[in-house]
């Protein structure tokens, strides 16, 4: 018995061995698939990992050797620490975060020496309680300004650093010429870290954060685009259950992409904040105008509110009255093929970067049909129909009517960025939305070295919807650049 | 000439110093007017600041002082940053980033002396190879590692730390047993500090995420409740021009609050995230279910979105038709209000933790002033009614329909969170869908000890819209806490 049951157990205790041994294969399998979909979604983040292996790999070598590590000393490890803590996917986050580290360490570090002199003024038993006092002062006072949106939106790590240099210089409790030669060290070695960081990040396939907006800008509209095209086409179809169901069961992604516009400003406005960083590349000149993509993203976002609120529509099961649908079903199909098709127009131009006037006869087009729908809706006559089972056709009609607003909003942000960042084909002093009727023509085109001066007159953000705007969304672009040179 | 033109000059150049030093004062007089404003808006924001500056000073002085800074060496300044580095606004953020890192330097000092060992082995030639080998690897695998969302949302921060420290355990030259005199010593100034910060952060003072959370669930459905409750009243109100402007221009506010909840998406995931490193606190357990007010926050931004299509409604300058907005305002403005009325006492009950029970009466009024509507419009004849003068009507009362489905799948999802978080008065083993119909009077109350064993069946999230689920949301809070300790 004693026997048969310590085999058991140990039958039981290998079994327990080997179902441990399985699962965590099996783990580690789904952990190796989990890391081919990220590397499939997105090679640059396999990219932007060889890359840090790289800087890592280039300062620790530095730093190993001795010949280097004796003219730097200890604070080699800064070099280090810094690659680490600076190197971020996009250049503009890497640059962001090294310009602000740099310049942070030398102010704080001039600060610090400043504090320790003046504490050493009040003699061997007043200092540490000076020092004290002038640590607490500004560490709260600097911790308080992390709070402020602009702040807290570009000079958040610089403000860190800030407060952690002065810190460690203020009571290091070495004495001024010791300290300079420290500082010169430190500053050096974050120089070198900094610097290698940069350079790789530029150099070896780049990912810049305007790039990177841009293109989310492009694909949240196209998706938008996607399901007004299709909107009609769904919302319409005759139900004949068994085939409909099968065919559009793979195609129905369509129907889904939009939500993706629905979260989007919380990336869209960290984006916009790193390119503000970056120097010009590409097809992107320095001063792009990052700001309009945020506008852009608001107005697109608001589109694809109303997008969900009638999504809701799709596929439900209330009866609808078919005499009704007959007369709206062509204008208010048009109505959203029309806007689709002007919205993938912006997109596109905004993605090639050309005059997106294309759009504009799709937007007419949209406009001609919500006419048409009026017209319809004029001279339906109602006598024997139900009126709840024209509700919900009425109610996709009026969203559309909504959405073509909310397009037109679109269109005329996007034109509005098309001047100001200098669009092919598009004539930068032609005010977009006051568009060429009178001047058509008449006007010549300035060349594009005099396009410069070219004052445009942009009617302020009061058609994008006032969202939440708690945290670090406003103004951030607004700050110069020179400051942090 | 000369002389008049100098003074001219000078007398500009004074203007432009006092225009400059006017200028700057204005500013002044702006940041102190602008830090007032956030320490009102916020005074936790004030007592952050003074925690953050009395840890700092606190660590300062220990550093500063000869005896303990001979003890501690030069690593006490790994202290200083530490806390620099480690103390945020909450908890629950404090306790994520001090565990991060202690844990982090543990196992990468410990790889790191590994490395050192396996690359000794090799020779004075080989030595430097393998260790840039090992960095590379290491730094290239870690850091696509933090591409992974799980790891992103919790780890991210102790996987930044992880790479900085085994790299400068590998590459820093010295001997075995000095490094490990070393790592003790960075270990117990690591430690230190965290102490402090998380001592500090719990004990003066406290900021928990987890009932930042709870309040802004909460604060979100009062925004939505005061919309509809006033909906109604605003949508359905006589144009008396000239004096419906004035009286309502100061409460006009209640028709914009529902907007914060349209991008709290964000906010909410990485409070959540942090509440779930945070310990028991006030009414809040330790396993308190912070995962359904995600849910709960999504479904109430689905209202939000219906809200946002239906309120470009409100001031429109369409006609109506009288006849046919008589017949439905009453069950419009009764399903508004009922919903907002439901939606308030939602709120309140996850406010003071008790049974949303008292919602139901109202989510049942709503539903039946649904049916009334319906009822409503089945009887209204259209005979002599423009179709387009009943449009923007009958969208209202459609959107208002879709807005009570949701309200009822946030009703549902609040039971949900009353029976996982043991709210007071709760049946704790009812299944909260399916209500108390048939066990009413026949079922008894488990006492609150035996209720951890209670299993409580949740439909899965079927009925949470799919958002835009890039980056870490998803499943962030599976992660068992045990591996940190």
């Amino acid at each position: 018995m004693e026997i048969a049951a310590e085999t058991q157990k140990k039958a039981g205790f290998f079994a327990y061995g080997w179902d441990c041994l399985k699962s965590s294969k099996t783990k580690l399998v789904q952990v190796a698939k989990n890391a081919q979909k990220q590397g499939q979604d997105d090679p640059r983040k396999i990219i932007h990992s060889l890359k840090v292996g790289l800087a890592l790999t280039l300062i620790s070598m530095f730093y190993y050797f001795r010949p280097l590590y004796d003219s730097f000393g200890v604070s080699g490890m800064w070099a280090v620490l810094t690659v680490v803590v600076v190197f971020e996917f996009t250049v503009g986050a890497t640059l962001s975060k090294s310009l602000n580290r740099g310049f942070a360490t030398m102010v704080a570090g001039a600060l610090g020496v400043g504090a320790q002199e003046l504490a050493s003024l009040f003699g061997e038993e007043g200092e540490p309680v000076v020092l004290g006092i002038l640590v607490f002062l500004l560490a709260t006072a600097s911790t308080f300004s992390r709070f402020f949106p602009r702040i807290k939106a570009r000079y958040d790590y610089g403000v860190l650093i800030f407060i952690l240099t002065f810190s460690l210089v203020a009571v290091s409790g070495y004495r001024v010429n010791e300290i300079i030669d420290l500082a010169h060290q430190r500053l050096s070695t974050i120089l070198v870290g900094g610097a290698t960081c940069i350079i790789i990040s530029i150099f070896v396939c780049p990912v810049w954060a305007g790039e990177d907006l841009h293109n989310m800008t492009v694909r949240n509209m196209e998706k938008l685009a996607h399901f007004l095209e299709g909107f009609g086409g769904e919302y319409f179809k005759e139900p004949f259950d068994g085939e409909s169901v099968v065919d559009s069961k793979d195609d129905k992604s369509f129907l889904q992409g939009y939500k993706s516009a629905l979260n989007s400003k919380g990336t869209e406005e960290s984006l916009a904040n790193f390119a503000s960083w970056e120097p010009c590349h590409g097809r992107f000149r320095f001063r792009h105008p990052w700001k309009q993509y945020l506008k852009i993203g608001a107005l697109t976002r608001q589109c694809a509110y109303h997008i969900e609120a009638m999504s809701s529509y799709i596929n439900s099961k209330i009866q609808v009255s078919a005499e009704f649908r007959m007369k709206i079903q062509e204008p208010c199909t048009k109505i959203s093929s029309e806007s689709g098709k002007a919205v993938k127009a912006l997109a596109s131009a905004i993605k090639t970067m050309t005059d997106p006037s294309s759009a504009d006869p799709h937007v007419e087009n949209a406009k001609a049909a919500v006419k048409d729908l009026e017209i319809a809706l004029n001279a339906a006559s109602l006598d024997e129909t139900d009126l709840l089972e024209i509700i919900p056709d009425a109610t996709v009609a009026s969203i559309l009517i909504e959405i073509v607003k909310c397009m037109e909003k679109v269109s005329e942000s996007v034109h509005e960025l098309s001047g100001l960042a200098h669009f092919k084909g598009v004539e930068p002093n032609v005010t977009p939305e006051k568009p060429q009727l009178l001047h058509r023509g008449t006007i010549k085109p300035i060349p594009d070295g005099d396009a410069t001066d070219v004052i445009i007159t942009i009617d302020e953000v009061s058609s994008v919807p006032p969202e939440n705007d708690k945290g670090p969304s406003k103004g951030k672009q607004d700050e110069s650049r020179v400051n942090m040179g």
